[in-house]
């Protein structure tokens, strides 16, 4: 069977280039900040329909309980919904809403953090537009570059979306209260992921029953003690970027 | 709550237009093709794991049960694992490897022809790489342009990827027979579909139970009807394209 290869033609490369350059500069001004500030970020890929929503409304609510100060920025194409419904458990919660454009940039970030804190937020959770390939090229200045999967997806996702579970920094599965319903072969999943990322931490979870909320939640606010902890001048921060 | 919107900047804009504009010229030279051909083509695009594979390889039984010859050209950021399921059911069935590329562009689809002569092709399915928003902007020269979305991804997929489902010709929900597991409100997606795209024909299958499988094969072959008909000089068409 033939298989056929598509490189990028030489044009579009140059292009792709200059635009991830751009992305790069402003990834790296957040990141400075982030850490500056001492905020771990995580950011959410998954295709659509994978629940990143009710999962960050889960870890929300578990954080709230915790005393937790988080805060949510949602990427859609299309519609607000998914900031209403996280904004009933996060106050701060607001929707980037690309008009069509496939992923999240980190100007869209820098621009969504406008008014908000950062030394009054102890996680930012970034929920990127529902999508396995684009997003994981453009940096946002993330700590945690975490990958999604649902049971009902599929055992092969990661095989076929290598770049983005390659570089992810954490995995997790979604929605496992349904592996029985959808057949779903979970040795396989984790062999999958394993071929293509060994060594990623790998955490299961269901919104519907809680299981592997805690775990979820604890990882991604532990993502802190990773940043290198620079200052915490709140001015600075404020008067180089979100002021 | 504020809602960010992101018009795309200038320079992107002249440059997504070029290649469009690249794009619809491959596509139209397809279109013509298939038309001189009699061929009716469809392109399926769906998110990652809504379940195209398993839905075209019960599409291709049903026809191979009919006498209808059935091709497959299908798109994978990596791997051929799909055109492998495929080709069991299915001896004309290629793999489209798009090296992370996010959508098909209608040269791959110029190319995946080679050696095909489209005289014996009763239908030509394309399935898309796993993708709700990029593959929408890529014209195939298909006759009908199919979205499908599955009851585990929610009911809001339409409003939140609205130039797929405003666009396609045809959509598909797919996985019915796990509505009740994933407790999917089936009027809401109804509904929503309505909303984007008043009076589109929606099939509701499953390729688990069988449910619309046989309705789906009539409409996808039935589209052959809409094409302009032309003649069908198969020197003409491979010596213009495919030999």
């Amino acid at each position: 069977m033939s298989k056929l290869t598509y490189p990028l033609p030489k044009t579009v490369v140059e292009l792709g280039k200059s635009v991830l350059d751009f992305n790069d500069r402003a990834a790296a001004s957040l990141r400075e900040c982030f850490e500056a500030a001492g905020t771990p970020v995580a950011n959410l890929i998954s295709s659509p329909g994978t629940g990143k929503t009710e999962l960050v409304i889960k870890v929300c609510e578990e954080l709230t309980a915790r005393g937790v100060a988080t805060a949510v920025l949602v990427g859609d194409c299309a519609t607000d919904n998914d900031a209403r419904r996280i904004s009933r458990v996060c106050p701060m919660a607001r929707q980037i809403v690309t008009e069509g454009l496939c992923h999240i940039e980190a100007s869209m970030i820098r621009d969504g953090l406008v008014g908000w804190d950062l030394e009054l937020i102890d996680l930012l959770i970034i929920e990127n537009v529902g999508n396995l390939v684009c997003p994981s090229d453009f940096d946002l200045g993330e700590t945690l570059k975490v990958a999604l999967l649902a049971v009902t997806e599929g055992e092969d996702k990661p095989l076929k979306y290598p770049h983005l579970f390659a570089t992810a920094d954490l995995i997790v599965i979604t929605k496992v209260d349904l592996v029985e319903a959808c057949g779903t072969d979970m040795e396989e999943i984790r062999e999958n992921i394993a071929a293509i990322n060994p060594g990623a931490e790998v955490i299961e979870t269901s919104a519907r029953t809680g299981a592997g909320i805690g775990q979820l939640a604890s990882v991604l606010l532990g993502a802190k003690a990773a940043t290198s902890g620079g200052g915490r001048d709140s001015n600075v921060v404020s008067g180089r970027r979100y002021s």
